[in-house]
């Protein structure tokens, strides 16, 4: 079987990232990783292209594919664009047709990178957690949702905003499960992260979170509040495991959690549906101010690709062996300005692929 | 004219940290300071006594007096109880009763404190950030909200929960007036924390906080995504001077933005409505695990009833007093066991209630 996978570059640095993950896992191809690529326009420059920063054949391509490698989207000089059409929209929008509800952000310390934290050393050496965040529901996709005239309360007949955060039972059952397998496979803690003190929509989640987690009484479940999680984070993060919570703490959370790191270069992502079908990216985002300078870093995008392997292939072994080439250029190799430091050779973007590949074939 | 405060202790360490502050105050009369307290019942306690969070005659109390020093409510025992009569709604209700919109919570970080911080030194040395919370609007209160049988969308006829977010023209205007104010008093820089790019309210937000800073020529606005700020703080921090933004959003960064500085004892609040009537807070919490042990530390609470002298009663040299009382306090004084170290004699809080006052009476 040929694994088809759909390669979404996107704006700013993704064309030059999602290249060498593609010629790593091309080289791979020696090696029996029967593989194909077919490209697609997504983001700024499908709506400069197309008009719409998701086409429809690129969902197409999506949904005829096995896996999706996603660069990166996000230009400003479209933020001007009514919402619908700025690139945003099209990771939004993918996601959404896709079904892609469970998020995998890891948030790892590298030892080679320790120093790089701004957090002390001690607080981060060794941090391993898991962040798994719904993806497709909650305020991002909830309805109604707009400007209007405000038709009660204190500020009645002024203009307004609005948005519905909202969550059905399904869809926090399906990602609580996610959930505790994930925490199963890794340090058996779980911890549920929402604001029940106050939103409706959290309390309800907490419920349906501990009622699933009678199914899984080998996981240690704990609870805990939005804005406690955000200290915690700094704190004692090594206190975590695998932290699940709904789309929007979820995007304020792992973004913390990834800085915390400081390998914010080398954290990948995977987004998967209910078959484990799944769109895997970097966390980091579109950075237009280094593209195509052969800059960026694409060690995330090569590890998003292994984690494709694993996640929808369950290729573990090829996945391994992409990691480990990575943790040797880190340990021995050259590295992008990102990473840099005294004593290594210094690269670009495609002199980093090239590294890893190297390294492959070393193994 | 006598100053009427209205004190409410509220749970866990909250009576011995605002009895500290009522000492230092009360020091204060002999120069002077024409002052006088009552008691209210707040929080757990209320509900114990009263059989509801947030009596009648505490509102009553409140709208009476000229400020308000809280201490901090919950209760984990009071946690299964209807949410209507759990102690957070005591604080909720009452920010909502008295219309203190305006919630300036500074996060610094004292020199004598540097190390405390899991931050490195350098991140975070002379960091003072004030971050300027709206604080009666939002998703905390916005209206409809509760749980349902959803009545549209891929969840139809299932069991679903919902939050309604929503902003109005005024309470954006009002807030941002407040911000750019104290960024004009302060270092002239103000950022504005939204998710413009997924969130209609944000994107009001943004538009109505642009807006306003065309009258406030001299302050230099920026606007960041909730995300990106989150990520921002640990990263270099001392790039923000004033953030201002939404309710949600508040609590976690404002959460965050104190554990950054290794100093949450140390650390007041101040919620003011449109004519300055303010209630003063430390921005820790009830602490039930050291409640009523004399091991908590009095600081903030000590520091918030300085706040209260300088923006309820514009008493700018009680409140210097004060404050730099703490400061001798911290420089050369016995100190509580959450901010002890080697070399520094140790006490408790009445101990450095007595400390502060000390000297005070040396000036
Ligand atoms: C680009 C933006 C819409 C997106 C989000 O908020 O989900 C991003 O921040 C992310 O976390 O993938
Ligand atoms: C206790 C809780 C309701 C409250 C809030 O969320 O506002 C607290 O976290 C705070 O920040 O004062």
């Amino acid at each position: 079987m040929t694994l088809k996978i759909a390669v979404m570059p996107g704006d700013g640095i993704g064309p030059e990232i999602t290249a060498q993950a593609v010629k790593v896992l091309e080289a791979l191809k020696t090696d029996g990783l029967n593989i194909e690529f077919e490209h697609a326009l997504i983001g700024g420059v499908a709506y400069r292209e197309k008009g719409v920063p998701l086409p429809e054949e690129t969902v197409a391509l999506a949904k005829a594919s096995d896996a999706v490698l996603f660069g990166a989207v996000g230009d400003f000089s479209l933020d001007t664009l009514p919402r619908h059409l700025r690139p945003e929209q099209a990771i939004l929008g993918i996601r959404k047709a896709l079904n892609l509800f469970a998020n995998f952000r890891p948030a790892m310390v590298y030892d080679e990178l320790a120093d790089a934290s701004t957090l002390r050393p001690e607080i981060v050496a060794g941090l391993d957690i898991l962040i798994v965040r719904e993806l497709t529901g909650d305020i991002y996709f909830g309805t109604p949702r707009g400007n209007r005239i405000a038709e009660d309360g204190p500020f009645k007949g002024e203009r307004e905003a609005f948005d519905t955060m909202r969550y059905a039972e399904t869809e926090i059952r399906r990602i609580a499960h996610v959930a505790f397998q994930a925490a199963q496979k890794r340090g058996g803690k779980l911890c549920s992260v929402d604001k029940a003190n106050v939103l409706e929509t959290t309390q309800f989640w907490r419920d349906i979170v501990t009622e699933v987690g009678k199914e899984y009484s080998d996981v240690e479940l704990s609870h805990m509040y939005v804005d406690n999680c955000a200290m915690q984070l700094l704190k004692n993060p090594k206190q975590f495991d695998v932290i699940v919570t709904g789309n929007l703490f979820g995007d304020i959370l792992s973004d913390e959690a990834s800085m915390l790191t400081g390998s914010i270069g080398m954290l990948p992502s995977a987004s998967l549906n209910e078959s484990n079908f799944g769109l895997y990216e970097p966390i980091h985002g579109s950075a237009p101010d280094i593209a195509g300078k052969d800059l960026a870093n694409p060690m995330a995008t090569v590890l998003s690709a292994a984690m494709m392997l694993r996640y929808t292939f369950g290729l573990e072994d090829y996945a391994n062996r992409i990691e480990s080439a990575v943790k040797t250029v880190l340990a021995t190799g050259p590295r992008t300005g990102d990473i840099w430091r005294d004593g290594k050779a210094r690269t670009g973007t495609a002199g980093m692929g090239d590294a890893i590949v190297a390294a492959l074939a070393k193994q």
